[in-house]
């Protein structure tokens, strides 16, 4: 065991390939269906909004999966990122398990959200795409996508929560720096966000109905846009897996190998990102490491939701995926990790998850803050909000295990910095945070919400 | 040479020493003079502000100085720093010069400020310092002063320009994160701050007024405070010379050498940081490398300043040192760069400036937010308004290069980010950022109110 406190790769260790958990799941994943029809997608309905070489990374069950060297190229300007053990904060607790974190937030966005960003541009290049929509919550995933389109010179309309907009404009400032065109969702430029103001002039917007803008624009351009989604889909989550390949290896420098493997989940890419590989270790090199989610309990998709199928999307025109859902048509409560208010989860995650692959945990606001605030004062680095709800999980590991007098090795996903979410903190500060009790009537309603697929279809192969 | 983006050196490699010019410089440097008997000042005078081990920091002559073990271990939350080779700027300046930048905005607190900090709060600690004070223009300094008081169980008070604690809210809950107690400047809490209330209570505050309050507050504590400067005296050049040792390291690793290394400069402390090391390398072992230090045309203190005797505040409480001044009584305009907004200069920046051992170029606001832009897209990271004086100068000079068709090696200091700066990017890409001539007639006006230095002090030594 070493007495290092970061452990840093050389560029020359940044990994070559992306892993496609999808050569090794013991569990298929059910076909997606066309939101109209509700039979499985063609790859020619999906081409609308993505180009070909994604689509085929989606449904591909190759092992491993070339990273580009232009993708390389630019992942060199952050990665490989730093795997540090977090010393004070284990002192802090009084803990006999090591804790390590994967710090994805020194990425120039500040957040895991450039791994697929960066691909998706490329790929998007390659295809002679000059236009991507795409949507925005709190605004980790548009600023990505913004300095990776900027890379490759294609223009970028970002549909931005309105709620988000008006109370977040360091982010969309950031956005713009790097040349993307923002609106504030939603807007009078859909047929979908012109209907919603008609209803209601005041409506501030939500994430599902910003995906449903910058779906309707890219559909409706007539190929000229296409679309990028930053979570939730298979090739989002393999390109996110460069940080637990990278994570791997340094766990090794460090001499140690984790029990419990942590990310926060909204979407699902960078738990994905960083527990798949370590999934890969348990099924075919027979490891046993624990891999938990943690999700807020204002929007508990994987610990309260059911395993169904659901429209990705507010205005039902993204495909309809079997996953762990609260119900298109949920609204979460206005907690600060933005990124985490998603009625969704990732197929794969919730096919892993409800085969027992996965664990998964729902945390309240105010501990979460809480934690994260411990571990600025112990570590120094501010985290995201939705990166704080790792963090909680990561201590209350390191108390279990104190509790338990045992050693435990907790690895866990700094998937983000906070510098733009000053304002959660303050309110944190001020004792005005609420917590929120799980929303079961919402949720049951919206659960009325769901499509009625006629037969349960089986899995695509 | 290599064909690497990012030179990291790992952490057997962070500097044990810090390197003092003091050792080498050619130049003595004049004594401090007491504010009101003009005489030199005692070890007795400073030590109401700062502990002992500071103090002999301020005046040795010793080359190198070891850095205490408790120190290193908090540096090693972020240090060493990436030396990062700017290819992607290289190619959008179409430029055969080489563009090499050592980014201290990692740190925790996002810039180089963390260097000094957490030693003084260290050598504080030591010396059972309870409680310190100290100002903040943009909060920078304010942020690393309060991680570090809190890595050491210190309570921080920090006086905070008005007009940047109401328009820099993040700032300010950064440093209540961390659990710093912050105070809009000028505030009640002082007989300074009191009486300019009285003439004008919609006062909103200086740099040099902050200083004076937070001096005072020390001062008149009765030993149960002590106060820490964030630049301009010796020690915190010192401390900053951590960023230019391991540049050195980093250079060899890419086996070239910098012909001109540049900073920014407000009060000196990051271009002393990475510049004073390369100057060894002038004076002792025969390189020839230009030093270049960057100041914005609003408060050009080396370039239109004049080296003599004036205050280092606003209300005359602190010491008298021998400095480029534009006089202790002007206030700069109000550009964005607000750590660069001071009268003076450091004392060891303004002799070697005046014997000719470092060159200055003063930059405008709207050219300085031009570069910063251009960086953004072309590597991604968004710099402090402050940085972006060096990104201009290291842009200019690679232009310069190109039109004279040479190969130029240059070196530049990415000092801090500039995520809590980002109105600051709103008015620029608005169009709404204004150019500030050379505020000549207010620089005029400030020169009377120097202090008359009887007679020409000779140098200590």
């Amino acid at each position: 065991m070493s007495d290092t406190t970061r452990f840093l790769l050389n560029e020359t260790d940044l990994p070559r390939q992306w892993y496609n958990i999808l050569a090794d799941s013991p569990v298929p994943l059910p076909p997606v269906l066309h939101p109209v029809t509700k039979e499985p997608v063609t790859p020619d309905f999906l081409s609308v909004l993505f180009p070909m070489e994604l689509i085929l990374q989606e449904v591909s069950t190759d092992r491993y999966i070339d990273i580009p060297e232009e993708v390389r190229e630019i992942y060199k300007l952050y990665r490989p990122t730093p795997l540090v053990r977090a010393r004070r904060l284990e002192k802090m607790l009084g803990t006999p398990a090591h804790i390590y974190y994967k710090n994805e937030s020194v990425s120039p966005v500040g957040s895991h959200k450039a791994n697929t960003a960066i691909p998706q541009a490329f790929y998007n290049k390659v295809a002679g795409t000059k236009a991507i929509t795409t949507e925005t919550g709190a605004g980790q995933w548009g600023a990505a996508l913004s300095m990776a389109c900027n890379f490759f010179d294609i223009a970028l309309e970002v549909y931005m929560v309105k709620v988000s907009y008006e109370q977040k404009p360091y982010r969309r400032i950031f956005m713009e720096t790097y040349g993307a065109q923002v609106y504030a969702s939603p807007t009078d430029r859909t047929q979908f966000g012109r209907a919603l103001l008609e209803q209601d002039p005041s409506n501030r917007g939500s994430l599902g109905i910003a995906i449903s803008e910058a779906v309707e624009a890219a559909a409706t351009s007539g190929g000229s846009k296409k679309y990028s989604l930053g979570s939730v889909l298979n090739h989002v989550l393999l390109h996110q897996t460069v940080i637990g390949e990278e994570a791997l290896k340094q766990m090794d420098m460090a001499g140690e190998y984790p029990d419990v493997v942590i990310g926060c989940v909204g979407g699902g890419s960078n738990f994905g990102g960083i527990a798949l590989p370590f999934l890969r270790e348990n099924l075919r090199n027979g490891q046993r490491t624990r891999l938990l989610a943690v999700e807020p309990t204002a929007a508990p998709s994987l610990t309260k939701g059911i395993y169904t199928y659901d429209y990705g999307d507010t205005a039902r025109m993204a495909p309809i995926v079997k996953m762990h859902t609260l119900g298109h048509t949920f609204l979460p409560p206005g907690i600060h990790a933005g990124g985490l208010r998603y009625h969704g989860m990732a197929p794969l995650i919730s096919a892993l998850y409800e085969a027992g692959y996965l664990e998964a945990r729902a945390v309240p606001q105010v501990a979460t803050f809480e934690a994260a605030r411990l571990f600025t004062q112990a570590e120094g680095f501010l985290p995201a909000p939705e990166s704080a709800h790792a963090i909680r999980a990561a201590i209350d590991e390191a108390l279990d295990a104190k509790a338990k007098g045992e050693k435990r090795v907790i690895l866990f996903n700094l998937s983000g910095h906070g510098h733009f979410d000053m304002m959660a903190y303050q309110e944190y500060l001020a004792g005005r945070l609420e917590d929120y009790a799980y929303p079961a009537e919402a949720v049951a309603q919206a659960m009325q919400s769901l499509p009625q697929v006629e037969t349960e279809v089986t899995a695509a192969d």
